[in-house]
């Protein structure tokens, strides 16, 4: 065992114990709690084991889903921006690539390097994997937030049009999910849990 | 779209939420809360990803991280059962297959299919993808016991030749995770987090 390696090994993993307590804005069923960024990741990467055999066509799941299970972990740093706070975005590139620096940097120098290129391809959602990642990432929050009955939409005033415009994504991924999330947003609005315009 | 298929995926992703909602005995920090079974999934699946390219050998990585994705959504229904609860343990098949029934059975056939032979797999801990899976499964409950001092350990009064025997499953997966194992046990009975027996 080469140790200096796999002490930074370690020392990675236990860093991720953090994002345990980095809390998202998404509530889950049945107790509403707020969800945080480890479940998530989990939660995803299955809905993409379970929709990538139907929906993503040549896409390489096991990149997917190790993209999935990576995607959030500069939020130890970062923190989670809520996906309809402009404020929150303006200097979200500039701190998640900190965090980014940060803490692929405890791996080895390969891993680092793996991991980061991976996360990159994630964030700049070009290949098909990071397309079909982010419909799962964009999916999700959909469900959550329709079957909360719109919790987090009104408690930020969030708009239907922001919604549409965020789930675009999906489209990008597959026009059949992407059907499935108009569907949800056009019921969330009839139902008043997203308001219109 | 087959709406019927897709339905009955949406219905089992969104069972999944409840997952969130178990508890086990290990304790995360900074906080030391209890941690919940579906954040541990996807930290052990990071933890495989990570430590799989060094100690898997001929290990298929994605088999292994779907398994441990998958491995206790069982606990849905039958709870977690404390390692060194024998009391638990008399019932825990039974629990667990009544649940694996109930829960991957909301799928589409062929994906209950799929997904319940990789969790069985993993329950038999025979393929050299279960055997590493396992060994990711111990590992960092073994790190959280001893970076938290020991206080599940303490609070069960669980003893030495306990967690030795537990561990056993890291040697059949790597000699060298287990000669590190070892060694962590030995410091956590020194530092008096873990009792001598």
């Amino acid at each position: 065992m080469d140790n200096e390696r796999f002490t930074r090994q370690i020392d990675f993993l236990l860093e991720l114990d953090k994002l345990k307590d980095v809390r998202r804005q998404s509530r889950i069923r049945p107790s509403l709690r707020r969800e945080n960024s480890a479940e998530h990741s989990w939660h995803i990467a299955l809905m993409a084991l379970v929709l990538g055999q139907d929906y993503g066509e040549d896409v390489d799941l096991f990149r997917v889903v190790t993209m999935l299970l990576l995607h959030d972990i500069v939020e130890i740093d970062a923190g989670d921006t809520y996906a309809y706070d402009p404020e929150g975005y303006k200097d979200k590139e500039a701190r998640e690539q900190a965090a980014a620096e940060r803490i692929f940097g405890l791996l080895p120098h390969d891993q680092t390097q793996a991991l980061r290129n991976l996360w990159e391809e994630f964030e700049q959602g070009q290949t098909r994997e990071a397309r079909f990642a982010h419909s799962m990432d964009r999916l999700m929050p959909l469900l959550h937030n329709y079957y909360s009955q719109g919790t987090t939409w009104k408690t930020h005033g969030t708009l239907k049009s922001q919604v549409q415009k965020r789930m675009a994504k999906i489209r990008e991924a597959s026009p059949e999910l992407w059907q499935f999330a108009e569907d949800i947003i056009d019921k969330a609005v009839r139902q008043g849990f997203l308001a219109e315009g």
